[in-house]
């Protein structure tokens, strides 16, 4: 039997979604738990992996298990064995041809900017924080020119692992909601700190640092060294993979979970 | 030189606003970090005493000082001797007239519920969770019982220490936005736990646990344990304190710092 769950948290604690023996990583807590429910071994696989710090409100797992349970066991049961930053939204059961990571065909973040001279005493770890006023017309302007596909070598982490830079940007959308900023982004998949880099990048641009034509020179000289510094992994949420429609898979809606859309 | 300061705090740490020998306190640190930047001891008097756990994001302050600091000195200085999870949003020079807590007229509380079968990993600590299903509607109806002016005898701690439980209830609205339902209330001034038991009563309500009609007989009985449980003080936030034009006094707006208003 094949089980997907859609699983949320906060980065904070959390040494990244990958398992790792000698740190407190998403996927340990989450598959200690599960072979606890499932009283098997259990071994997950995400649609996306994330970096230390980085949150989640729409990460997609699937495994396999020769257990039968009911849905609320894979949920509630689960629940009750994870830290409180840790939690599974759903389950369903899914055909064996599903794949968390190898199904998907795009991939959601949202990044979210406080954007007020002083820092939000209760956001903080959840948001990052600029002081300088953006200017988020500019930054969306900007952001156009990634859209489509193009190499994304100056928005790749060194230590990137993929085999080529080359990914789809279908979407990026900056928008300001009083003091909220947030750069949403969809991609068919993305490199080590590719969102990071590029927010990165955009606030060069809403500070006025820079212009907007700097994105396609950037692009053009695929070249890590040129961008803007990587963003701090606090603002940035995992908020959706998208499936093909004949697995009927459930979406995370920004607005139940997280600030409005 | 009087001067009156904005204030957000998220509760969690502290054992309430106010100041007490053995424990940690909102303004123990507040005066600590004042006290710094002013070079001379400053004690602050408060719009709101906010209980253990309960956050602000516009609870204002005003103190005495014979040191002449530019505003930024006031905000981004005392910041600097904060822990994060205190923040001061503004600074202003008042006249002698205005007094935090006496100059107020009224003062408003916002209570965030998250409402669905699971907690939010990335909100938890900030928003109170609720499983159960709500009708926000039936919620709403019921509390504009409490509109007006009445005795809250029935939503009032044991070890409440007002006078008289008497108090003007401005407004109450009760909204949806998705997975969210605000608890939004106004009135001149609050007895202790007077909101978080209002929002109890109002929780067996929107279970369908109780009719709306219960509310006014709890303001009949005007006995305390006749109301729902106090709602937890995870999901309390205070909002703004109201003074009269005059004073010409800045309003938090909520879509600025919290989920949307």
């Amino acid at each position: 039997m094949r089980i997907a769950l859609g699983v949320e948290y906060q980065g904070g604690a959390y040494c990244g979604w990958q398992y790792q023996d000698h740190c407190d990583s998403v996927q340990k807590y989450l598959q200690s738990a599960l072979s606890f429910i499932a009283d098997e071994p259990i071994e997950v696989h995400c649609a996306g992996r994330t970096d230390t710090g980085v949150h989640a409100i729409g990460q997609v797992v699937h495994f396999e298990t020769k257990s039968t349970r009911l849905g609320r066991a894979w949920v509630q049961g689960t629940n009750t064995k994870l830290p409180y930053d840790i939690r599974v939204a759903w389950a369903r059961t899914v055909s064996d041809d599903f794949h968390a990571r190898f199904s998907a065909v795009a991939r959601q973040y949202r990044y979210v900017i406080f954007n007020r001279p002083v820092h939000s005493a209760v956001l903080s770890g959840r948001v990052t924080w600029e002081r300088l006023p953006l200017d988020e017309m500019a930054m969306h302007k900007a952001a156009q020119t990634l859209v489509g596909e193009h190499d994304f070598s100056s928005f790749r982490a060194a230590g990137c692992q993929a085999n080529h830079a080359i990914r789809e940007v279908q979407s990026v959308q900056v928008s300001r909601h009083d003091d909220f900023v947030f750069v949403d982004i969809q991609a068919n998949a993305f490199l080590h700190h590719m969102v990071r880099n590029i927010v990165g990048t955009l606030l060069e641009v809403g500070r006025g640092e820079k212009q907007g034509e700097w994105l396609q020179t950037l692009l053009d000289k695929q070249d890590r060294t040129q961008a803007g510094v990587t963003a701090p992994a606090e603002g940035l949420y995992f908020v959706n993979a998208i499936y093909p429609d004949k697995f009927d898979m459930p979406k995370t809606e920004l607005d139940a979970v997280l600030w409005q859309g």
